[in-house]
């Protein structure tokens, strides 16, 4: 019975010697294992997070983006607090630090050109439009080959127009300029007549925008001066000894019409708003001069960002010249980032990005065309439908304005009368108009244009009841 | 013997098994804390790697910067292969796709006015200097409250200035501008007389910046026209019936001396090199216009931007009009990177900033003027030591630009004879002043310094041979 008892013990204490022993192998081996993956991981870690110099700069603008501001305000990395917390900037209609209070009585401003309506898009964009600037990017004053316009930009640029369809760049040449605003004035230059005893006339129709006039007769130059609407000279009957050089905006600022000139000389075509998502596209825009901006078409007004194709090499290499004489040339930190919203402007045929823009434009146009309906106070300016090569359908244009109409006699100010129904809108005297016009602004965030759509059907709601009400 | 046997047996096993215990409780609580350190490795690595949207534009950044090209070139974001890989963009003396061929016989080129000595300093602050800009940052045309200027740069350039002791800012109204050359246009524009039958002349003292002259004589206006060099007006002796705009450069492009203006009246002082790593400091400077550059100051060219600081409220109205007729405010973009760059100048009161600009500019000076001691045939500007705020010490200016004289008399075409050592420099010609003088750029990058001081040394070591060796 003892000897059982032994062997039973026995048996059972090397069985259990042999469990410690598996044990303390298993732990050994589990224990280097995890260090391993440990270390795996670090350099894992390591190696996916290769972001070393960029990460803080990444972390501040993920940081700043994430900034909800009570979705009525936007935070930017250039606004900081003094312990870097981002710094909400409110829509309008709304204030406090998280842009949270919300002034139920404020008017709809629906001045500005901004082209905001397209910030979804770019939001929705993000991961393929962030751009990150080193701080030793591009020191000098020249690219490689001594050049100031960065080429693959300007391939880029010719990719988008033979995409959009909407004007021939084969064979010409490109300038760039800080924004469409300088070379409207760099194109003066170059065709202004070089003859100080019979300056170059420069013209434009009415309505037309104000900086053709504020800017050619800031310049004061002894070669050309502004002379004044196209009706003028024509009525003058003197155009045969004169230098002509005649702006013409088509698509039409305020109207969004496609215009032609009037003279039959020189001529610099303003086409910033020559695209899909404004206007049907019946042909590539074949012109000596024309001028595009980025704030028309992809909405970034704050990198002043524009461009001309030209044909003649004369007219170019003035161009050129006055960009050069002006300010040697444009940053190129702008154009790192024209290229990155271009590029994803132009994917997928720029199907993506022209119809978010065309559905958003035609959804407004469609409304207010409804809501106008209603109305014998106030009229839109007439629209008629035509064949669009980009969409390759036949559609009304979707002008960036509205050009209002006040039709009643008495109100000759068409501004103050959508002012007192909570509405600021741009004067037509300020576009060479008369009063009876007004421009209203159709590009706005989503939220201003409700609140612009609310106070037009008050406006208009109001027009059966009496004269006195407004 | 058998029972004592027995309760060895026992003892034995009962230890075993209370050590299999332990062992299995150990297991247990590792294993369970492996687990607990596992997860919140993961959620720390989630919350680090909160980057999304950025995620692939800053590892894209990254890789491009870490592209070596051979250490003789620098690869940038904004030009890739078409599967997105880096490219090389070689210095000069190399080429081939990894930058590995050096040209051992090429020439030192020291025309630019880049100022990319500086460049290692941005690489070493790179995670400071890096900016990340979303695709939908600042799309308006105005920031908050309808201005086009950033108040957080105003403030960090005020600050700078506070900082270097270099300019008065309380009280003065400020300007941006597409780099300085933009700035000069305007203080001429809001200067002029606005009378055209008696235009302002406009001066500045030879040797002096050619866009002076090419700039005011492209602009053409009714209201001003260049006249030329202050010597001439002053011999004409006529200035009392005359409008005149002076401008002022100092420290003067080419030779750095501090200068004052000829005559008493208006003038613009273009100050683009008045910072310590150029000059001594002697006093903040207080004039009616100062302009600065970040060109000048960061080395940050082909960013493009400016300020001019104004004392005259009517003068700060009209530069300001002059930008918006010009191109309607300057680039936001542009402005959020100088405010990046112009954080890290200022950080810790740009003590690392401007000693490591100022080290690296005396080096270069003190090699130079080792090398020119031995020559007769060529000399520098003079220079002389005086005191300096900022350092606290009394010191030689150490300018941009060496403004070399051939003193043989049959040496009357100094560029060449230095294109004949293969140096490539800018005519006096270029500046004004007679071809017997030639400007060296002394802010290149490192290697091209020491390929100018080879070139230096050879041609000097030469002059004891014969003249024919030339």
């Amino acid at each position: 019975m003892n000897k059982m008892k032994n062997n039973c013990y026995g048996i059972c204490f090397f069985i259990s010697v042999a469990i410690n022993i598996l044990l303390c192998i298993g732990i050994y081996l589990y224990i280097g294992g995890a260090r391993r993956r440990d270390m795996k991981q670090e350099i894992s870690w390591q190696s996916s997070l290769a972001l070393t110099w960029t990460e803080k700069a990444a972390a501040e603008a993920e940081a700043v983006a994430a900034a909800s501001c009570s979705g009525h305000g936007r935070a930017f990395v250039d606004r900081l607090t003094s312990d870097g917390q981002p710094v909400c900037e409110c829509f309008n209609c709304y204030s406090g630090s998280d842009c949270s209070v919300n002034s139920l009585e404020c008017a709809a401003v629906v001045t500005s050109g901004d082209l905001t309506f397209l910030e979804p898009f770019w939001i929705q964009n993000a991961a393929n439009t962030a751009v990150v600037i080193s701080g030793w990017h591009r020191m000098s004053y020249n690219y490689a080959h001594g050049t100031k316009m960065l080429t693959e930009l300007e391939n880029c640029i010719r990719k988008l127009h033979s995409i959009a369809r909407n004007a021939v760049t084969e064979g010409r040449y490109m300038v760039f300029g800080v924004g469409s605003a300088q070379l409207l004035s760099a194109a003066v230059y170059a065709l202004s007549s070089g003859n100080s005893s019979s300056p170059s006339n420069v013209l434009a129709s009415i309505p037309f925008y104000w900086l053709f006039r504020d800017q050619t007769s800031f310049f004061s130059s002894k070669y050309f001066e502004f002379e004044g609407n196209t009706n003028s000279l024509q009525s003058k009957n003197s155009t045969n000894n004169q230098d002509v050089i005649e702006f013409v905006t088509s698509p039409n600022n305020p109207d969004g019409e496609l215009k032609k000139p009037v003279f039959g000389g020189k001529a610099i075509y303003d086409q910033v708003f020559y695209w899909p998502h404004f206007t049907p596209i019946p042909e590539p825009s074949d012109q000596d001069i024309m001028i595009f901006s980025l704030s028309k078409l992809t909405g970034h007004a704050g990198s002043r960002f524009g461009w001309a194709i030209i044909k003649d090499r004369d007219v170019y290499e003035k161009m050129l010249l006055y960009i050069s004489m002006s300010d040697v040339g444009i940053s190129q930190d702008t154009q790192l980032r024209a290229l990155k919203i271009l590029e994803t402007t132009i994917d997928e045929d720029g199907k993506p990005f022209f119809e978010f823009a065309y559905t958003k434009m035609t959804e407004r146009w469609d409304r207010l065309t409804s809501a106008f309906s209603k109305s014998t106070r106030f009229s839109l300016q007439n629209r008629h439908p035509f064949h669009c090569n980009y969409f390759n359908e036949t559609r009304l244009p979707t002008p960036a304005f509205a050009w209002v109409k006040c039709e009643r006699e008495e109100d000759n100010d068409c501004r103050a009368v959508l002012e007192a129904g909570k509405i600021i809108s741009l004067s037509g005297s300020r576009l060479s108009a008369t009063d009876r016009y007004t421009r209203v602004s159709l590009t706005v965030r989503q939220d201003d244009f409700e609140l612009l759509m609310m106070r037009f059907t008050n406006l208009i709601s109001l027009e059966n009841g009496s004269l006195q009400t407004m």
